[in-house]
């Protein structure tokens, strides 16, 4: 079964999901540039949910770019991704809205959280299906990153309960960890590729 | 004809079904996690209607992934089952809204079986333009499965009647019954893909 | 320059269109059968509009099948088609809700009229990129079809004003005769391909 | 890493961007022709944000149609201008329905100035990935068109302090400027194809 499919019905997902977002930064009813100000909080949360939601476009890019195979049990693990995915517009504009008091943050990290292990799954049903000496295999590798990701959000919802700040502060944190693109495929991938 | 830009399209419409329902999972207008109630029948709904605009979309993979040939026909008959589609996210939010009562869970039910008839009218003309000998029609057979399910969701709305939570029991049991990916397609075209 | 990012790019936005329109089915505030009644006009111009957008999608499809070669200006023509295609939510919207009074349907038809003529405009830059021998100048010659639907449609806009419902049946005369979809591009592609 | 799905990926956003504005396109509560009065200044300014996420579309489709190249940076450059794009429907909203005031017409301008930073920054990435001697260095030069936007666009922003009118006729003025399509990239490929 080809990927070509699965990569472009998955990036119309997550391409609607980093936008409409943006369908929640409610326009202020008055023209003032005071009345930005209750937009902020807002546009804040949706900077952060669009950083995040971009890691995953990215990192699925290069998971599936290392990939050749896939099979019908792939295609649900990553459906399972996208229905985690989908749930951030909504935590976002709850947090956003709230200016960040606990409930909201906390829900924000759950999913976070949920988002996380699907992704996991995922990578571990591609790996199954592509073999434990392939290169996703070799490339991820313990798959640090993501595990520390998955603690660190996991602190952060205990974190929200002292103050809801501490528990954002760890996303941001998770979040910049992140930012810096997976070069682990890339490094596995160039020598075969060169070797061709 | 080539089949490239059909796809693209459906997957285009079908992400885009499967995103917006998100919008009806509307932020609650307070920050505690008691406000989340009245969410959690309508996040319930948003789940099987995710499930069941992924189990389209996956078959239609399959299906399209198993013809050579369309004609101007089979975009009609593809059209015709994405309006279908698109009526779900509106009776996702009627049923989710409602609390599951008998007219939205009936309405569901039949939206449903329009899909149904749709994708069962689709697939037909699929198999018209490529030849009863051709790889689709052999997988797909006499298409129990299909047919069954219509009986299922047939069944289901006459049971809604009797009490709504019935019609909404066998709706999970046929997306259950859905989720197992359909193999018939994979194992017909495979011996073919070897033998070249 | 390719067309297929073209091609790209205009799915994803038909498809947004063709999709978005069903966010104005306004779920009903309550749940019984009666309730459905406001939204069946909506749901009627939703179908015709989505009939509307699907022949338009169709045509564009079969049109640029035809091409091998765009440019700049073929990329704003385009552009432009996209432009007015997507103000058709929007007159849908509120003929649907007005329940088909007159200036509704009138400004319905004078956007149809719009994107008929951004069409044949696009279609004149195709051919002009493409020369006048080219497969495409040939398959639609003289696009009588196109010149009918526009003049049936501003037939419809001053049929309007005598009742909306025949400005209304005109408009689904003119989608009922695209129904049937463009052979002359596959008749002309056809020999071509087979001479191959 | 190919560059294939980081194009599908911005056709999505771009796709959507583009088109969800017209959902701040409220339907009129009744039903005569003076009721879409008040919808007119909205729509003006989503038209004049169509043609301008329109020439970011344009001139991104041209970018990327002269790079061979992308890597991880390039990933998120990309990832930063579509943020900044996807503020378009907030800023077009406001602007629209506070007709043209002061602030929004300022606010709208300054989303202009980082989608212009963004784009260069995007740009820079390019060629920093591709070498000075790529095609694509070659053929934006010193992009003194890029440059005089940006400053046109700041020099808007002060004058719609004296009156927000003639900052937003500078923002025509530039979409007009880059209405011309890009011919730079154009004109350095061709030379090159023709030689294959």
């Amino acid at each position: 079964m080809k990927k070509g499919r699965l990569e472009a019905f998955s990036d119309g997902v997550i391409a609607i999901i980093i936008t409409i977002m943006v369908l929640e930064l409610h326009v202020p009813a008055d023209g003032n540039i005071k009345d930005l100000v209750p937009v902020l909080p807002v546009l804040v949360t949706y900077a952060l949910s669009f950083v995040n939601v971009g890691i995953y476009w990215n990192n699925h890019h290069h998971m599936l770019y290392a990939v050749e195979k896939i099979n019908g049990t792939v295609l649900w693990g990553n459906l399972n991704l996208l229905f985690w995915l989908s749930l951030i517009p909504f935590v976002t504009a709850w947090m956003g809205e709230q200016h960040f008091t606990r409930w909201p943050v906390v829900l924000y990290g759950c999913v976070l959280i949920m988002c996380g292990i699907a992704y996991t799954i995922l990578c571990r049903l591609l790996i199954r299906a592509a073999g434990p000496a392939s290169p996703l295999a070799i490339a991820l590798g313990k798959d640090w990153k993501g595990r520390l990701s998955t603690v660190l959000n996991i602190a952060a919802v205990f974190l929200a309960f002292l103050h809801p700040l501490l528990g954002l502060g760890v996303y941001v944190v998770v979040a910049i960890m992140w930012f810096i693109p997976d070069r682990r495929i890339e490094r596995t991938m160039l020598p075969k590729e060169e070797g061709l």
